[in-house]
């Protein structure tokens, strides 16, 4: 299940080519729209719905034969097909959510509104209602929320031209089940392996179903979050992982196509986060605008009540700043610095808990690793730091006084220490954000430099107040 | 073709549970280990090797069947990988390299020295090594990069018994070609067409390949980017995508769990880009020390001297900051607002661009969409902003002296200004980097920070002038 098949869209010029065509053809010979549009992808006829107006779609649905509808509605953007199933009659919408696949069906009615959804599951067949009406009472975002129930599935006391015979018998059928794996089950339907269709034809005559079956077979809960069934699908490079109950009772499966979905989606939230905003639902032209900047108020007001903080620091050095005013011009230098060098270490650590290359017992051989990187970032930061200050002064471009040496000196261990604490800070945040429970990935380039910029003023004057005692200060 | 097979791999206790007892099989009795291991999935017997001590290896691996053998280190890291097919005699190297599909053996081959490469190549049957020169004269990076060459394929004029009966012995010779889809190619091996086995077993008796074959079916040529091949396969919801060169004729194909780990490792990137660093070529641990701090110290480098510019642009106002230090106290606050709504703005249509669902003709849409968002977000800091000087002053915290409400004032205009400038070029700054043909994920928060910071300072100093003339300044 996913939110629109259309998780990587681009426009594909096919489309607004027919577009005008069909146009025509459905005022002139609507007849003739289901021949002329045969050979097109779903996808494809979708972005004609998307370019249709509006008044045309359903007759263009109405057109197209049954099943074809309905796989074209399933490819069309989120919005647009609520719309269309609010708009149309409830048979119509009945007839087309019921020849979905049930995942589908399930995550389509999710969409609308509940009292809609409850008006086209009672159009629909007995079945096919109580089927999607389990599906639904999953967490979408589980193992249960993503599975299909339509899976092929043989016992394992059959022989393999049997189940190769009901393969074919139900390939025939017109059911939309996908067979590349077939699983293989005990007589209460317990999950006992797995078989390609490449291995069934592969077998050789005469053999029984468990003579060829792998019974190592990798399967996950109902229960089991998305992230893992995207994990164990793209680490063992399976088509489809087998979906059981707490029983060991095969119940689905999961897709790899909806598991790219899954890693899209996850992919777009992270992104945003770390950007320092909650993540969107919907893309983001499509986002209402009131939405969109309550996502984003929340995360900068946040930062921005953190950040004060900073005014609170200047505050307790201000004696220091009204002496020595020639400090401040540093300010956003050596602040930013630290930021910067944060921001590096958290993607890093994010990306690399995320891929599971590091774990929470690794941070302490992380932590002593971006300490020393830390440092040699810092002492390059900080020599540049130096050699600014000092050509200034010695180029005439800029007169610091007399202290100028000190103010070098003052500019370059500031650096040091900022660059060495945002580095440090910046790749323990995502580890401490995991051991309490939070995804690593909501440790956002923002917060990061918000948490170090207070810090990095206190180091800053803390150094200065050493260095310039009695030189200024 | 890719990197390594385990993008995305966390420890796996099942390793760790069974890597004791395989040193102990191996030290008394290893032609067991074979059956004991039978049932494992490669992936988790490339585990045990990693964890096997590094003396033990060759004799693990040796006794493996020889297919089984080259599977596991397929999916074995890429730098234990290397290191163990340099240990190997020439001979076992090339017995493990040639039994892997001609795709994996390009990879193997290409993240090995030149010499060593040849040496293996030679000692592989020509055929293979004819192949393989073939698949690594391609870019890494394209669909000829990508695709494995062992696809199966029928004449679109046979008969579907015979393409089937075709298909069923290349299933038992045992070769590892892919067959969920079978290619439909003209008697000069252009193709003309796909049919998924489901459909060549479900079609009727006497039936020929051309009357079921879909016509219309999407393909990459050689040189195609792999972003457009994934996004073809996550579109489409495919599981392969056929691969032709530039004359149309059927070369290979490119299946989704290679596509999978390019969309994993295009994410790592985007990641350690935002996060303002060049991203990494090896996982996070695996890297050395002096490539990542290259590749940190770079960028940090870059921003450091644009960063630079803030402090010519204090040094341009020291008049006005000697005049009234209690501007200064704000520097860090106002200047990091603008820094963090840009981040914002990056991410979201960092984001947008790459899914398609904004391209660079919308530049204008989205620059008015952000220029409301950035009013408005301005607003609600620079409210915050102007009570929290009022507040301070009110509540006797801080004595900003006799203009306190002039400076408060300046404090809102200036993050009104500062976070509707900073939202505005993050928004945009994605889609100069497309427009000049870099990724706009190359836009770094740092990046956008640096950017902002220089520019905050300015509109903060003139608004200052311009409210503060004659009351302090």
């Amino acid at each position: 299940m996913r939110k629109t098949k259309k998780a990587v869209r681009q426009e594909r010029p096919i489309a607004a080519l027919l577009a005008p065509d069909i146009i025509d053809l459905l005022k002139h010979s609507p007849a003739d729209v289901a021949a002329e549009t045969e050979e097109l992808h779903p996808a494809d006829l979708a972005d004609i719905v998307e370019l249709l107006p509006r008044s045309r779609v359903s007759a263009f649905l109405a057109a197209l034969p049954g099943s074809r509808a309905s796989s074209v509605l399933e490819y069309v953007n989120e919005k647009l097909r609520s719309v269309l199933l609010e708009e149309l009659s409830t048979i119509e919408a009945a007839k087309l959510v019921e020849q979905m696949t049930p995942d589908d069906r399930a995550d389509v009615l999710e969409e609308l509104g509940e009292e809609r959804a409850d008006e086209i599951l009672e159009a629909i067949p007995a079945d096919a209602r109580r089927e999607t009406q389990e599906l639904l009472a999953f967490d979408p975002d589980t193992a249960g929320g993503l599975m299909t129930t339509e899976i092929v599935s043989v016992l394992e006391s059959e022989t393999v031209e049997h189940a190769l015979a009901q393969v074919r018998t139900i390939a025939r059928s017109g059911r939309r089940e996908a067979m590349n794996v077939v699983y293989v089950t005990d007589a209460s339907r317990k999950l006992t392996g797995v078989i390609s269709l490449r291995e069934l034809l592969a077998a050789p005559e005469g053999a029984r179903v468990t003579d060829i079956a792998r019974s190592e077979v990798r399967s996950v809960v109902t229960s089991s979050d998305r992230a893992e069934v995207s994990r164990l699908i793209s680490e063992y490079d399976i088509v489809a992982i087998p979906v059981v109950d707490d029983a060991g009772i095969l119940r689905g499966m999961v897709t790899v196509d909806d598991v790219i979905d899954v890693i899209q989606e996850k992919q777009t939230e992270d992104v945003q986060r770390f950007g320092g905003l909650e993540a969107l639902e919907d893309p983001y032209m499509e986002s209402r605008f009131v939405d969109m900047l309550k996502k984003r108020a929340g995360w900068l007001c946040v930062l921005f009540l953190g950040e004060m903080l900073t005014a609170s620091a200047m505050q307790y050095f201000e004696k220091e700043i009204a002496a020595l005013v020639v400090l401040t011009l540093f300010i956003p230098l050596i602040v930013s610095s630290g930021g910067n060098s944060g921001s590096q270490a958290t993607s890093l650590i994010i990306r690399a808990l995320a891929l599971g290359e590091v774990s929470l017992k690794d941070w302490w051989r992380v932590a002593r690793r971006e300490l020393t990187a830390g440092i040699a970032l810092g002492v390059i930061l900080g020599t540049i730091g130096v050699l600014r200050v000092l050509a200034w002064q010695g180029l005439g471009i800029y007169e610091y006084g007399p202290n100028y040496l000190r103010i070098a000196v003052v500019v370059g261990f500031s650096l040091l220490g900022v660059v060495m604490f945002g580095t440090l800070a910046g790749s323990m945040l995502p580890f401490i954000l995991r051991r309490l429970g939070f995804d690593p990935a909501s440790a956002s380039a923002p917060f990061v430099a918000t948490l170090v910029d207070v810090t990095g003023l206190v180091i800053y004057f803390s150094v200065a107040l050493i260095l310039l005692k009695g030189y200024g200060l």
